[in-house]
Parts: structure tokens; C-alpha cells; sequence
């Protein structure tokens, strides 16, 4: 018999990984809570209706299509058989969720009767994508999204950024905050009458460090822009300096231009906001090199970079003014960011950050020295348990030589042994795993007590 | 537009029901991790390798099958296109979880050496099924297992049973506990010499109550269990009394069974176990009727019901000697119980059991005045969430009236009011929004304590 295996790009997750996932989780979980955000589901498939046509063309190709159930030929006409494109619609009419994005669009149009809006929502679910699975990309992945939907207010924008703060500090990864606004990018195109090149220009930008002003300058004059266009280009070339001292050149260039002053006053009126809060020190960069391939965005965008490990982006997201536009409930403002638990995860990991014990970890085991000690030892494993100790009777009367390497392996800091001379003298001897030494305790409470401190 | 929705079978799982359902989650993986067992993950899609054939025929047409990627037809040849059947295996070699057991099995064999055994472990996954969808009966729908593989103690059996009794007891569900062993079932059948109608005896027994001895002996008969069988099966039919008092009769009916007499002892043995903890109260019947129909269990057979609440069995399991051995891997014997969380919720709806306020409830909103009052209310926000309270800053400025309609929409029990005045006079108003009353504060701290008491 071959030894079975998983589809390539999916992965199992062992118990020391879900010890640590799980902190991940629940430390981001338990900060979107203290922001008043509430959980949603929605199902792993969707009618591939709702799915198709809102990732691009690429995206439609690389979505987990499920086979109809049943006899899924029987209606198929011959025609459509030379062609896995025209067959699969005949064939397939649900699809894996992509992401956490058009679901929850789907979510709020479905359900905007039901909804209490301003409406605050946090969902952490798998994502399936057919991608080609390479190092750190997978093709079964977690998102945890946060959105606020059905408010304009910045100070969700500012919500947003204390979320990132307090989630950062909780795991002890120090980061960085980029910021930029499509609107001030929206600008910058309206100056050189360029409106659909964005991302060449946010590309030029991001290469001045590595190639110099002048090779980025003739790089736009390959890729189209006009000599006006480059030349009205250069002080956001050339930009640097603080945060307000770049606010204050783009001012002078927006002058004239609407959507980019309005994008300048949203940034700084968020930049005002994070004064009022003394203890929130995560260091934020406005960034125009910032765009963001999603185009639904249309205000500001934020990104968070790990400081102290070389990776790419581990958290990003922005404002949308029309995301549920596309299942026909029109403007609707919301703003959303989404970690990276992958990512973060692997931070973690090579920063140390995780914790060594977590929820799951057993805190003491007791050793089997034979069913009269193991019925002994029960009553006192309970009474730990309801104190909320997390406790463990070896199950079988194995060699303790056995059972000691069993807790070892399981990263067990305490072992008790109550054998003979313990049932007779009332006693608990506990053997601490990491340094060796054995004490002698005389009741539960004093187990209870010693464990815990 | 069409307004937009999913697939049948399938549920999106709004703020109310995910702070249900994560609460009962919560509850159930605490109970997991207080006895040691530790959370693993597996993929949701399994090569359809591993799934096909372990479900029976019937399974086997229930299973999703994701279609493979690409231009999938490309080296179908013709003769598979006629049929459905054929063709699947042609264009499809992944389907999604059915069921968490076998993915289990297969996650053991394929890990066996980096698994450190006695393996306890817990998995909490949703999992799919193409069942006809119907009330109480979903495509999309998660199961909670929890199995010590690799040890044959008895002691495990008991742990379920603790687990059992603490899971409801903290969920406030009032049980009954059915047990049962395969073995006294298989000592039934040898003494009647019917190894394959396990199945038509129990049935049969299940009915006594409601058309009477007569009745089923006859039926019985139908069934093709000879004369003499049917009077051997006489005492078992008209089983009663405590445990102790039945597992008496089945061991004289035993006296030549060895099977038998080992499923006696086994029960027997756990029933001991139980004696040594006082605190475990959940009521233990053993029930000959109980069989369960999955054919890998070869012990103990767990079943609970609710007491106050008519809907099939909540949770179930048992012991089997060789899920493994479907893999390569034999002479594994494990032991489990599943949690079905979908009834466990309705029960629980139907005892109104579930707490008013959750970890996802917001505790206190602030109501926002204005740009300068929600500037001055940000610091104090900041500073109760520092404190571990869930609050909110509503974004916009709207009218007091409809912010307060969000909170009492959400259920926030407070709302703080910092307008013009208590910023002069440096005071907190806090609206109690079940019965109206107003307090003023004079500290943050203060307002703490308000809360938290």
C-alpha cells in the first residue's frame, strides 16, 4: 500500500504548529473584539455566479471549481465537449471562496436587511487559490479580514491603525505602517494626464533607490509618459523628508487638483488623530510608492512591513467606496485590512516571538504505576482540571522510563509520581522536567499552588 | 441585478450566531485542553484516493469533487465522455473532507514518526457532504473530535466520559449517557449464530417498548433468526434493571461466549473507574440497543442524549482496533467521540442556555458629538480596551438617536456620553441602556469599575 499524501500545496498542521496558529488567532481575534468587531461565516463554496469575473481573468483560472453532484453529464450537449472552458460551466456551478472579500460583499448585500450598520465584522476562514505552490505560497491559506461597512469616517481609518498597533505589539513583532491614498495617486495621474498608469509610475518610484533618477525618468519615457508629465513628475520623484514635510511639497503641486488635496486633507486629518493617543508608537510612513493592486480601493491604503525580518508585506488593506456595488447595493463606504497569518507566522518564527507554552499545552502529567495507583491518582488529576489546570493520567502502566520520554516529548514541564510510599504517606512527589529536581508536596492544593506560581 | 446568495445546504453565520457558535466551540477545545489533547488541522480537499471506498457506495456519491485545474479534457479519451461515473475519475482527483476520521487515519500513518503516542488529539473543522439538504441536515457543516490513538487502557475510555460530563455540565445541557460494547453485540451474534444481524437484533430490541415482545419475535423471525436463536435472545430482549443487574444476566448468558464475557468486563472495568470520582455525575445506562453504524468500532460504544430536549444523539464514538489499518498501519488501537455541534447548538437555542454576552459583545459604546469630543473620547477608549473592556467610539456624528439605536441593535449594555459639558467638567455620563438610568463618572478608572462590576 503507498503511504498516503495530501494534494501538493495543501498542508496538515501538527500540534506544536495549532499551538502556535492558534495563539496567532486569538491574539488577532481578541483584538478585533476590544474594537467591537463581530464574527461572520460564510461557506467554503459559492455559486462560481457570485465568484467569476471579480479576480480578472487570472483569477478566474486559478478558482477551485466542484464538480456538480449526481449525474453531471446527462445534460450536456456534444458541442461543449471538445473545450474544458465551455464545459466547465455545463459541468460545475460552484466554486472554493477565493478570499474573504467578495464573500463579505455578497454577505452584506445578502443579509443588508438583517445588518446593524455601521457594520463592524471580523472573519478568519481558508482561501482556496490554484496557484503554482511554491515556498510560503500555498494553495489553501487562512485571511483574517477586519472591515468597517457603512461608515465615511476617518476614524476608522485611525481604528484600523490602532488595531494594527495593539495586534503587533500582542505578538511582539515591531513593524512598520505604510500609508498612501489612491486619491493623492489619482492626483499625481491627473497631473500628467496619465489616468491609467498608475502602477507604472508607482513602480518608477519604488526603483529611484536602486536605479537613480535618471534611469527612472527614461523608464517612463519608455513606458509612455510625456516629457511635461515626467518633468511635472520630479518633486514626487525626488520626495523625502517627513511626513509633513512631503504633505507640504504635494500640496503646492495639487494646487489645482481636487482629488489630490482632498486625499492630502484625509491623510493628515488621520495623522491628527493618532496624536490624541499617546501610547500608540507604531511608526507610520506616508509612501507614495504605495498603490495596491486591488483596484476596488479608492481612499487610503495601508500596508505594515515587518522591521526586523525581510518579507513582504504582512498586513495590508484600504477604503472602498463601492465594494458591494457589484452585487447591486450601491454606494456603500467601508475600509478593511487583512493580516497575513502565513507570513506573520513565519516572522514569528524566526524572531522566537511565540510563546513557550500556550492553551494547549498539558501543564503536568502523572505517572501510571498500575491501575490501584492510576484510580488513586484520578480524584487529584480532576481537582487540578477544575482548577484549570491543563492534566494528563498516562493512560497505560507503561515503563516509566516510557512515560517520562512521552512527556518530555510533549514539552511537559511537571511530572508527578505517586507510586506505594505516596498513597501511603498522603504525599505527591512532582518532578520538574526542565532542571530535574523533585519536591514533596502534601495535598492537592499544594500541587495546585506549585504549578501555577 | 439578481440578488445574490449560495449554495443550498450551505449557511452564512451572522454576528449573533458565530458569538453562539464560537462560545460553544470555546467551551468544548478548554474542556479538550484541560485532559491534554492538543488541536491538529488537515487540508480541506484529500486526494480522492484517500477518501473513495471508506464511506460505502453510498459516501462515495456523497463526496464533493473539485475538478482539476487547467484544460482538464485535455487527455480524456472519447469513451469515458458517455458516463459520468468514468469520466469523474478522468477530470477530478481531489474532494473535500467528508468526515474527520479518516483524514485523521490517514494524517497518523502519514506522520507516524514525528507523532509522539499515546496521540491525543482534538480536530474542529468543517467538513462536506452532497447530502439532500433538510432541516437540521446541512452540505456544509462542522464536526469535534477528539481520540487517543496508540493506547489500549480502559483509562481512556473513562477520559471520554469525564470530557463528556464536564463539556455538557459547562454548556448547561442536561445528558444521558448510552454505552454500549461491540463486543457484547458480537457475543449476542455467536450465540445465536447470526454473525451479519447485529443491526436487525438491535432494531428489533429498540422496538420492544413500542409494539411488545410478541411483536418482535416475530419480526424476528421474519428476519430469518431461527427458532432457537429467538429463545436464546429471550433475556435480552426483556433486559432491565440498573447496569450491574443487567451486565449480571448478559454474564450467565455469557457463561460459554469469551467475546462476550470480555465486552462484560471492559464495561464493567470503566464503571469502577467512575466510582473513583464523586464529581461526576452524568447519568450511565448501558443500552443493548445501542450499536452505531460505523463498522470500525470493536469496543466500547459511547452515545449521549439530551434529557430535556426530543432530537437524535448529540455526540457519539468508540473504541476501534484498526482505523489505521486502511492505510498500511495495523494494530492501532484508538479511541474517540465526536461532538455534534449543529444539535448541540439547537439544543441549547431551545434551553435558551446560551449567556446573553460573549467574548464578541461589545461592553460600552461612546457616543460621538462631534470631531473635538471624539478626539477628546479617543485616549479614554484606548485606555478601557488597555483594560480588557470590548468598546466602541461610534465613527460618525449622527444624530444621538440613531447611534443609540446601533448600540441597542448590538446590544451594548452601556453608552458613555462626553459632550461639551463633561469635557469642562471633566465627567463621564454612562447611560445604562436596559433601564435608562444615568450615572456621571469622574475618572476613567471609575468608569472601570463601573463596567466591570
Amino acid at each position: 500500500m503507498q503511504k498516503p499524501s495530501i494534494p501538493k500545496g495543501t498542508r496538515d498542521f501538527s500540534p506544536l504548529e495549532m499551538s502556535r496558529r492558534n495563539f496567532l488567532f486569538d491574539t488577532i481575534k481578541s483584538v478585533f473584539r476590544r474594537y467591537g468587531f463581530q464574527a461572520i461565516e460564510t461557506p467554503a463554496m459559492e455559486n462560481l455566479s457570485t465568484l467569476l469575473g471579480k479576480y480578472g481573468d487570472e483569477g478566474d483560472k486559478l478558482l477551485f471549481k466542484v464538480l456538480n453532484s449526481g449525474n453531471f453529464m446527462e445534460k450536456v450537449s456534444p458541442e461543449y465537449l471538445d473545450d474544458s472552458k465551455k464545459l466547465v460551466g455545463q459541468i460545475s456551478e460552484k466554486g472554493l471562496r477565493y478570499d474573504l472579500t467578495v464573500p463579505f460583499a455578497r454577505f452584506v448585500v445578502q443579509h443588508q436587511n438583517e445588518l446593524n450598520f455601521p457594520f463592524k465584522r471580523y472573519q478568519i476562514q481558508p482561501v482556496w487559490r490554484a496557484d503554482r505552490p511554491q515556498k510560503g505560497r500555498y494553495r489553501e491559506f487562512y485571511q483574517c479580514d477586519v472591515d468597517i461597512i457603512g461608515s465615511n469616517s476617518l476614524l476608522n481609518e485611525l481604528e484600523l491603525i490602532q488595531i494594527i498597533d495593539d495586534v503587533f505589539r500582542a505578538l511582539k513583532v515591531n513593524v512598520t505602517l505604510k500609508l498612501n491614498n489612491r486619491k493623492i495617486l489619482a492626483g499625481i495621474a491627473e497631473i500628467i494626464n496619465a489616468p491609467n498608469q498608475i502602477i507604472d509610475i508607482t513602480t518608477a518610484i519604488d526603483k529611484i533607490e536602486k536605479i537613480g533618477l535618471e534611469a527612472v525618468n527614461s523608464e517612463l519615457r519608455d513606458r509612455g509618459i510625456s516629457d511635461e508629465g515626467i518633468s511635472a513628475l520630479q518633486p514626487i520623484l525626488t520626495l523625502s523628508g517627513s511626513n509633513e514635510e512631503k504633505l507640504a511639497i504635494l500640496e503646492t503641486l495639487f494646487a489645482n487638483v481636487e482629488i489630490g488635496k482632498k486625499g492630502i486633507e484625509e491623510i493628515r486629518t488621520v495623522l491628527n488623530f493618532t496624536k490624541a493617543l499617546t501610547e500608540l508608537n507604531l511608526p507610520i510612513e506616508l509612501d507614495l510608492t504605495l498603490a495596491r493592486g486591488l483596484n476596488y480601493y479608492t481612499g487610503l491604503i495601508f500596508e505594515v512591513k515587518a522591521a526586523d525580518v525581510k518579507i513582504g508585506s504582512i498586513c495590508g488593506g484600504g477604503r472602498y467606496d463601492n465594494l458591494t456595488g457589484i452585487f447591486g447595493l450601491q454606494n456603500i463606504s467601508g475600509v478593511g485590512i487583512s493580516f497575513g497569518a502565513d507570513r506573520i507566522y513565519d516572522v514569528m518564527l524566526q524572531l522566537e516571538a511565540f510563546p513557550q507554552t500556550t492553551a494547549d499545552s498539558t501543564e503536568i502529567m502523572f505517572v501510571n504505576f498500575g491501575s490501584s495507583e492510576a484510580v488513586y491518582a484520578l480524584p487529584l488529576v480532576a481537582e487540578l482540571r477544575k482548577n484549570g489546570i491543563n492534566a494528563e493520567l498516562y493512560p497505560d502502566s507503561a515503563k516509566p522510563k516510557k512515560q517520562m520520554s512521552y512527556a518530555d516529548a510533549k514539552g511537559i514541564p511537571f511530572v508527578a509520581l505517586i507510586g506505594e510510599n505516596e498513597i501511603k504517606n498522603k504525599t505527591i512527589t512532582v518532578k520538574n522536567m526542565l532542571n530535574g529536581e523533585q519536591s514533596t508536596l502534601n495535598s492537592v492544593d499544594e500541587l495546585i499552588f506549585f504549578i501555577k506560581k
